[in-house]
């Protein structure tokens, strides 16, 4: 019995979360008939908030999300960063009209879940066959199809995607590498503003407010329209630099922020402490295209979070993919050549500019000092940091000239 | 028989260096009669170039001393800053005619046994009594004087002053502190132009250059208005690291810099190799005086060099007491009352500032990372780090308002 289906779809993303669901948006606005298969009972995103830059929001404009984004996420005014020691500003980010009108679009937060279900409400809408309880073993390759196997039935397509993250089973063909510990643990919690102890005062609810401190740092920003508060605590785990197996746990998350301003620590106390997330990325890799089987999201490139990039990212991927293979028939092999070529290059330079701001974060001593002299010294309309990034087209032509968009840890 | 001398001077200075005789110009000056005691054969500096900022040109310019210092020294267009491993500049400080406005006075590079001639003929115009091969053993301070004690015959004055540089003897009733050596080694080289090695096209003759390395330095800068170029291969002993006592020998000098760039390395060819200085300094103590005894210049405060400042504070100490000491019979107690409280607050800024420096100097990894954007990002018109201390007066009054001397080290 064959049970191969074959006329389903010229897509099959593997991997419903907000990287697979981008895809489906991107491909059917380009034309093409797709299916998502989830390994999970349902389609959902589990976590707390995410923040999309410019890079990643002018897409979904494109896309028609970006009001629907903005509507139920925040717009902050800045992004600021302090030091988690003496809890003082050290720059902060404009990110109003005049950001705007740089990037050409706006810089939103929002919860996980809610640009999830935005994304599975635009997939529904455009028709996509999406499937759960769907667990694909393999991907098998052909010249000119590829296979997603499951142990019921296989869907055979002209592409097939892996979109399934972090921990990628579908990667090995293209990499035995393993995921890297970072040894850091993040606390998350995304709480109604009624529940928080932090005193009002305290609160930025127009801001992404981030907290640099040795070893350790703490994010908040405001969620839902300002009515939930969402933090991020990291700390570089003692345990785990011991070697320790059981690293992280909640009893070491108030040690790590001992020395750390009395603002800060006061947000650790509505963190969610029942659960805690191990920090992993990967090294950038070359390949991520195999005939008619490619690497898309985290399953191509995680980083790590410094960089607030990981969903941009994956947008970016579904976007650029859909550029190249526009319109019915389009010639597969030169698309996902030329997807292959801009992002891996663009995604390389992220998880490593990421890595690079984790150590500029964490850092201590001499280089804090340095670190929050440049920082001091920053001119607010100084751009120079993050133009390469939020002035990323999907497509090869960057938006700013090289020249503008320096990037400091070439510098390393 | 009573040996001791009594009506010979008003102040004995133990200490015929460049800190003894400023302190000898400073004081006949004011009015008083002095005498210094040096216990070498006879007067003389041993060394290479040293580097006077504007806090002491402008004390040498009221001592009527510049023009001659400017005549047998240079006058730099610029002091730059380098990558060692790159080559690349990362700042200058332009010191002409701008900076010579903004400090009242000139930068000047100089021979150091230039400047202890010109002090030591000012000395004997002035009619100072110079005494040679006179080893002082004690200072017996008395409650209107002092009494220098030698083994042949002992000096009484209204004041003695301890001139006995970094191993100073006579600082030690004030602190059984030790010199505090740094694990870094420093080579020199003042060698005519000729016997030059390095391509010309290479040599900075307008300019002082420091190259900052991982855990080495490099400075260059020509002398005697351009017939000898003068340079300071400064690195940390890997030997001193290990706990040998026999560290910092030229064995090690070309190792330190093996991974800088070439320019760095041409340079080493034309150092003294038959010598080294290990770096040593004291922590500040706030000490200096005791009844009609006090401390100045190194032997008050050794610092390390790389502010440059070492001689220039010596000056700086001399100005202030003899500030303090104008006019016939000055009431003394009050004079080193303020000498004391004034320049022990001022040089440990110094002292502190130099180790940071040095940190910055020889930093590596991410902390370089961050020191060459901090340092790339500067305004060539950018005063703020220079400011605190070329601004110094000797007397209490800054010359600039202490919000512009901002102190980058107290940030650490």
């Amino acid at each position: 019995v064959d049970r191969t289906c074959t006329s389903a779809a010229e897509v099959v993303i593997v991997g419903g979360g907000i990287g697979g669901l981008a895809n489906a948006v991107a491909l059917t606005r380009a034309g093409h008939r797709v299916t998502v298969l989830e390994q999970a009972a349902q389609f959902g995103e589990v976590g707390a908030g995410l923040q999309l830059a410019p890079n990643a929001t002018r897409i979904l404009a494109r896309w028609g999300l970006l009001d629907e984004v903005i509507a139920r996420g925040v717009l902050p005014s800045r992004l600021v960063f302090r030091d988690a020691i003496d809890g003082t500003e050290l720059t902060h980010l404009d990110l109003g009209a005049d950001f705007r009108a740089r990037y050409g679009a706006p810089y939103v937060v929002i919860h996980r879940s809610d640009l999830h279900q935005i994304l599975y409400a635009a997939c529904q809408r455009a028709g996509v066959d999406l499937r759960t309880n769907a667990t694909v073993t393999r991907i098998d390759g052909g010249e000119h199809s590829a296979t997603a196997v499951l142990p019921e039935r296989s869907h055979e397509a002209a592409v097939v995607l892996a979109a399934d993250g972090l921990w990628s089973q579908l990667r090995r063909p293209f990499s035995d590498d393993k995921a890297v510990c970072s040894g850091f643990a993040a606390y998350r919690g995304a709480v109604p503003i009624a529940e928080l102890t932090i005193p009002r005062e305290d609160l930025a609810m127009q801001d992404v407010v981030v907290y640099f401190g040795p070893g350790c740092h703490l994010v908040q920003y405001p969620l839902r329209g300002g009515e939930m508060f969402n933090q991020v605590a990291v700390f570089r785990s003692a345990a785990y630099s011991r070697g320790e197996a059981d690293w992280g746990g909640p009893e070491e998350l108030d040690g790590a922020f001992a020395q750390c301003h009395p603002k800060v620590r006061a947000a650790l106390a509505t963190l969610w402490r029942d659960r805690h997330w191990p920090m992993f990325d990967r090294l950038p890799i070359e390949h991520w295209v195999d005939g008619r089987v490619a690497l898309t999201g985290d399953a191509a490139h995680p980083m790590l979070q410094y960089l607030a990039q990981g969903a941009c990212q994956a947008i970016a991927d579904a976007a650029n993919l859909a550029g190249h293979a526009a319109g019915a028939e389009p010639n597969w092999e030169a698309a996902l050549a030329g997807y292959q070529a801009e992002r891996t290059a663009v995604t390389a330079r992220v998880q490593r500019s990421a890595r690079f701001w984790g150590e500029t974060w964490h850092c201590d001593g001499l280089a804090r000092t340095l670190r929050n002299a440049l920082f001091r010294d920053r001119e607010i309309t100084d751009y120079r940091y993050v133009d390469w990034l939020y002035a990323q087209s999907p497509s090869p032509a960057p938006v700013v000239p090289r020249s503008v968009a320096r990037d400091p840890e070439k510098e390393a």
